[in-house]
């Protein structure tokens, strides 16, 4: 039996296929996803997808451009030229269509050749795009986080992938440890960060590592400078490993021994204390806004409220940051299987600033904190 | 002179600043910018950027989150607590809030605030926050690649910078050279690579670096996978530098010793060909897409018309691909000081692809090939 994915001409007069007809190990696995996504049709004739990321959970295309459309009874998944031979061989039981022309054009077209018109879209495409579909006479319905929130509850392979991810983040922290000494430079210390997780076999690295010493610490999204570590500096080091496409996301954050560091030490274990008492908070059917108010009450009792002005968490996958996100203003429904970060902090401006970030899986009762590194404060001579 | 920004509050009642009352250098090279933006301001009161690299480009900040508020009489810069500080002492001249709802919340405060309700906007922003703001109240006009068309014209400084990133990533492949030959993995290669451009100054790399060898090379966009190098392989390297947030993009395909390698001697003499053809085509005021058909063309002659799918270049700045498009169905004006790629490529799927791209700077009549690596066909002993 042959898994070779059928190429789809728009000027073929022949219909698609139907879903998976040829089956295989990537078209069971993705049925079960389409399934969810085709009982929400209700007013579309088919669902457009052109989040790179959902195109990937739904087919497990790696390359960088398509799009997906989903009808009631047929699957397209069309790319460009610089990804058609990779379609073939990774993209089973869709009909694959190669575009030659603008975006709105192709899905037209292919909208025409089905006989459809009511396409059902994600609210993250661009506004140019929905104005230049809308005027090619595609009636579109907005779908908000549609299949971001599919994306968020985890299946059994991407909970071993992210914990995965998380492994391979911890060990290449671990060879690095050494290195982190009064002298070094933030920058060098990324660098070697960097390097040791592509030795452990992250593909790619989620995020720019931050390494935010002294006063730069207070700076949450600080970039690494040539700042070199001194005593008494507040370390944060915030970072993440990869595996087949998923992330992990974690931060630490240590002190160098030094003279008058009471009032950091006093701020770091404010922090552990909101960090703990957040993950102690997770529970299938608990409202993200929740989680977030345990670890801010913390922080707010302790003085610190201004200081902490980031939201507690946020979902973890294919992308380092996606649903749910765990903060004040959002309102979420925590699912079993969720991952996501728990990260609050403290940030006083010339004083420094402390994260202590881990990632935690929600079980059926409270949650698994996958992230194994000690969390208890470390003071480096 | 303090050159301190102001940090404005929502529910401040003190008038925002004129801009550029405080004058200073970023306030000065970035007020010109401005004069482009405000003499677009037909039927709308204000212009709202989001694009984070647009973002960057008019106020040269380097978090990655916010918004601008291009008034008549005053700039607001909006980020959230994770950037104040950053913001506080990065950006000068702009007035500064710190948004802590929902972004629609926040442009439609700062709206009322001002008494103004009409607004530009970039049409690159997703429909769903295109929707709230309606919802809002707020009444939109979309202009399209507006700001991407200033920042296709590159000025003295950017020219500088991405001349640098250019030349970093030519040093960082003359170091992987010698490592570059049979038995090698490509994913050790890639590696390599990368932790050369690290060293010679990028602290981004502006995409994964690819490196496709023998039957990958045909898949324009591989990643770097466990193969060796073999014999008779053509092996295609695609990499760029960084210097100051600018970047480089260049392709060079090498081909290993082996028996049988006639065909993609010829298919490597038709697409440098191609390139240099491409490139004596650019001058000001010529379409791009008579660039890419001079391309295509040379291609198309020597019978690899199917076989050379994707465009034959686009512009390179704060981002790896950005305005102009050298492509087919786009129209294009090329303009004195653009920059961007000519990549012209053959695929030919169970031989190999060659891909060979430049970047190239229009001059006032023709080009300058930024890219000095020799182009001519090397065979690897």
């Amino acid at each position: 039996m042959s898994l070779k994915a059928k190429i789809v001409k728009l000027n073929d007069s022949n219909p698609p296929s139907p879903p998976f007809s040829k089956g295989g190990m990537g078209g069971f696995r993705v049925n079960s996803r389409l399934d969810g996504i085709r009982a929400s049709f209700k007013g579309i004739d088919g669902f457009l997808t052109t989040d790179i990321d959902n195109i990937r959970y739904l087919t497990g295309f790696r390359g960088s451009s398509g799009f997906l459309l989903i009808t009631k009874t047929a699957n397209f998944f069309v790319t460009d030229f610089r990804y058609k031979e990779q379609a073939e061989s990774d993209v089973k039981g869709w009909d694959i269509v190669i575009e030659k022309e603008k975006r709105a054009i192709t899905v037209s077209a292919l909208a025409k050749k089905l006989g459809i018109n009511r396409l059902g879209f994600e609210s993250s495409v661009s506004y140019g795009f929905f104005d230049a579909l809308s005027k090619k006479g595609i009636v579109l319905k907005p779908f908000k986080d549609f299949i971001e929130r599919l994306r968020a509850v985890k299946n059994k392979r991407e909970k071993l992938l992210i914990k995965e991810a998380v492994r391979r983040a911890e060990s290449a922290f671990l060879e690095l440890k050494p290195y982190i000494k009064r002298g070094a430079k933030e920058n060098r210390i990324a660098a070697m960060l960097e390097e040791n997780l592509k030795k452990k076999g992250c593909r790619s690295i989620p995020f720019d590592t931050i390494i935010a010493s002294g006063r730069n610490s207070s700076m949450p999204h600080a970039r690494p400078s040539e700042k070199r570590l001194n005593a008494g500096d507040l370390v944060v080091i915030d970072w993440g490993g990869e595996a087949e496409g998923y992330f992990s996301d974690m931060t630490r954050t240590l002190l160098m021994k030094g003279s008058d560091i009471g009032k950091k030490k006093e701020i770091y274990n404010i922090v552990l204390k909101a960090n703990r008492k957040a993950v102690s908070t997770i529970s299938p059917g608990v409202d993200g806004r929740e989680i977030d108010n345990s670890a801010r009450d913390v922080i707010k009792k302790a003085g610190y409220a201004e200081f902490f002005g980031h939201g507690t968490g946020h979902g973890v996958g294919l992308q380092v940051h996606e649903a749910p996100h765990i903060t004040w203003n959002r309102r979420e429904r925590i699912k079993e299987d969720m991952v996501f970060t728990i990260e609050p902090g403290i940030y006083v401006p010339g004083v420094g600033g402390v994260r202590i970030e881990d990632m935690a899986l929600v079980k059926p009762k409270g949650a698994e904190v996958l992230t194994r590194l000690p969390r208890g404060l470390e003071i480096i001579k």
